[in-house]
C-alpha cells in the first residue's frame, strides 16, 4: 500500500519561520502529495522562493482559496492580529491549523503544543493548536524533565540571551547591517525594527511593557510554561534581553525543586528527554553556545551546577536552542507529524503531580 | 596655601585598565604634582602614549625604580602572579598600593573597596587595598543600598552579559577584527583570546571552572559582594556570561529581601546611592543599555519590578556599567581621592544588621 501523503499549506511563507517551515517539513520527511503551497501578502505575490523542494512561487493569500484547496495541515507564521482574524475559519475547512502566532496560546479551546511533552493535550477533534513562544518553547525542553524528576519546579529564574532572527528576518538583516556599517565608519548604525541600535548593545526590552513592569515576552513565559506543563502554581519569572547573535536563543536558568535535585540527578533526567542534548564538559570547554546551537534540531543543556541559593534542592544550567527551529517551525512541524502520522518520540513521563513543599 | 599634590605611578599602564586609570586621574581632577609615571613590561619600554595629560612616554618596570620615586600611590593594572610578587613590596615603601587584580582580594589583613561603600574598612596605616572584580564592583553599587534598606539581602541570583574588555584590549580587538571578517566573508573567525569566537556568539565560561561547575569569575562574585558588604551569610549565585559588546557589563539581577521590597522603596534607595543612576522609564523606552551606560561613571539600573517568584519580598532589576570605569579604573581612582583627599560621596547607611529573616 502506497504511504498516506498530505497537503500542506502555508501563510507567511516569506517571513524567516515560513521558509524554515518549507525546510522542515522535507528535514523532516514529512510524506506531502505536492510541495507544500505558499501564501504570503500581495506584496509577495509571484515571488518565487528557492526551497528544498526547488523553487516555488508564493501566491496572495485569501481565506477562499486556501478553503478550496482542501488541506490536511496549513501552518500559520502571521501577527498575531492576522492569526485572530483567519486561523479559526481556515480550521474550519479541512485542516488542521498549527498557529506559530501569540494569538490562541492562552484559550481554553486550543492546546499549546511542544509535542515532546504534551501531545497528549490535543484531543481528537481539535482542529486549532498553538505553538508557544520561542523562549518558553526552548526552556521548556529542559525544565520538562527535571520538573518530572525531581517532585516539581517550586520556583524558576530565568534570564535570555535572545537572537536578532526573534524579530524576523528584518531583524537579522538590521543587525548584519548595522555590525557592518560600525565596524567601517565607527558611528552606531540607527534602528528601525529594534527600539535600539542591536550591534555591540543588550536590549531589556521585548514586545510591550505590561502594567507588572515585566514585558509581554517576560510574561509569556510565565503563562506558557504553567500552560504546557499543566502546573498552574508554578512559580516562575523571567528577563527576556534582546542581545547581537543572529538565530539561536541562550537562557539562564535557575531552579528550585520539590524534592532534592543534584547536577547528577538532573542529568539523568535531561538524557531522557527526547529532544535535548547535554553539552557539559567544561575541561573540553564544552557548553552551550549559539555557535553550535544554530541549525540543530535538539536544544542544548548545559552548565549544570548545584545551585548556592537553594542548596540540595537548587540547580543552575544554561541552555542555547534554535530560535527558528526548536523556538518555531520545527516545533510546528513537529505538532504536525505527531498529530498526523504519530511519530514523535514523547517524554517518557505522563500523569506527573507536583508535590505539596 | 597651595593645593597639596600627590606623586602617582601607574603599573601595566599600557593595557586597556592601565590607559583608563589615567584619564580618570585627570577627569576626578585628582591633584597629581606630575603627569603619572607610566610602567609596563620592556616589551612596551620606550613606547610613547597619548593621554589627557599630553604624550607619555612608557617606562621599563622595576621593584627598586618604583620604590626610589617615592609615590604617594600606585596603582597596579596587572595580572594577579604580577600584583602576589610586587604589590606588599611596593607597599612597604612611600605609596599606597591600589591593586587591580585578584590576587589580594580575599586576604584578610587588604580591604576589598568600592569606596561608596566601605571605604571605612580601610585602616590608618593600610598600604595595600585591592579594587574588586568589575561583575562584583558594578552590581554592588545597587544591591549595597537595597541591603541596606530592606532588611538585607537574603538571596540573590545573577546572570552576567559581560563585554569583551574584560579580557582587555586584545579581547576587544578580537570583537571588532572578527566582526568585521564575518561580515566580510561570511566565515566564523577564529579565536585566541576567548575559548571560542565571540561575534555572534554567546560564552558561558569567564575564567577557569571551579570544582563546584561555578567558573572563578562567578565564584568571585560570591566571594566579594559578601567581604565587600561584610555580610558572610548572604546566599549569592552567578552565571557570568561573555556576549559580543566591547566595554559596558550588563546583569539581570533578582533578589529576595528579609524585609518587604516594592519597585517604589527600592527606587527610594537607590536614588540615595551615589555612583547610581536609575534609568527605569519603559513608556519612553528607557532602560540600562551598553549603548548609554560605556563610558558613564555611574552605573545604570532599570527594570525594577516586583519579582513574581519571591512576591513582595523580591525585586527584578537589570543594571548596566562600564567595565573599565566603575568595574576598574574609576573605582581604583576613587580610592585613592577617598583615601588621600577624603572627598568620595559615600552611602548615607552605616552600622547595618542583617535580620534573622
Amino acid at each position: 500500500m502506497a504511504e498516506k501523503t498530505y497537503k500542506i499549506g502555508i501563510v507567511g511563507a516569506t517571513g524567516a519561520v515560513g521558509l524554515e517551515i518549507v525546510e522542515c517539513l522535507l528535514q523532516q520527511c514529512f510524506p506531502t502529495s505536492h510541495p507544500p503551497t505558499l501564501y504570503a501578502s500581495a506584496r509577495s505575490s509571484g515571488k518565487i522562493v528557492n526551497t528544498c523542494y526547488g523553487p516555488l512561487s508564493v501566491e496572495e493569500f485569501s481565506l477562499s482559496k486556501v478553503l478550496d484547496e482542501h488541506f490536511d495541515v496549513v501552518f500559520l507564521a502571521v501577527s498575531g492580529s492576522f492569526a485572530l482574524k483567519f486561523a479559526r475559519d481556515i480550521a474550519s475547512g479541512t485542516a488542521i491549523v498549527i498557529d506559530n502566532s501569540s494569538a490562541f496560546r492562552l484559550e481554553e479551546d486550543v492546546p499549546l503544543v511542544i509535542p515532546e511533552i504534551n501531545l497528549c493535550s490535543v484531543t481528537k477533534d481539535c482542529k486549532l493548536v498553538a505553538n508557544p513562544n520561542c523562549t518558553t518553547a526552548i526552556a521548556a525542553m529542559a525544565l520538562w524533565p527535571l520538573h518530572c524528576a525531581h517532585g516539581g519546579i517550586r520556583r524558576c529564574i530565568i534570564s535570555t540571551y535572545q537572537a536578532a532572527s526573534g524579530a524576523g528576518m528584518e531583524g537579522m538583516e538590521e543587525l548584519k547591517k548595522g555590525c557592518l556599517s560600525q565596524m567601517e565608519t565607527g558611528e552606531t548604525p540607527t534602528a528601525d525594527v529594534f527600539a535600539h541600535p542591536l550591534p555591540f548593545n543588550v536590549i531589556p526590552h521585548i514586545d510591550k511593557f505590561q502594567e507588572n513592569g515585566y514585558t509581554k515576552e517576560e510574561m509569556k513565559v510565565t503563562w506558557e510554561m504553567r500552560k504546557i506543563f499543566a502546573c498552574h502554581t508554578m512559580s516562575i519569572s523571567c528577563t527576556a534581553v534582546r542581545i547581537p547573535t543572529l538565530r539561536a536563543h541562550s537562557e539562564s536558568i535557575t531552579i528550585e525543586t520539590f524534592h532534592s535535585i543534584s547536577p547528577t540527578s538532573a542529568r539523568a533526567s535531561l538524557e531522557k528527554q527526547p529532544g535535548v542534548v547535554i553539552v557539559d564538559n567544561p575541561s573540553q570547554n564544552l557548553y552551550p553556545m549559539p555557535l553550535s546551537a544554530t541549525c540543530r534540531n535538539d536544544v542544548e543543556v548545559g552548565r549544570l551546577r548545584q545551585n548556592l541559593v537553594f542548596g540540595d534542592h537548587g540547580l543552575d544550567l544554561f541552555m542555547c536552542g534554535d530560535q527558528l527551529l526548536r523556538g518555531a517551525a520545527l516545533n510546528a512541524v513537529l505538532i504536525a507529524k505527531g498529530l498526523l502520522l504519530g511519530t514523535v518520540e514523547q517524554s517518557g513521563i505522563q500523569g506527573f503531580s507536583v508535590s505539596k513543599g
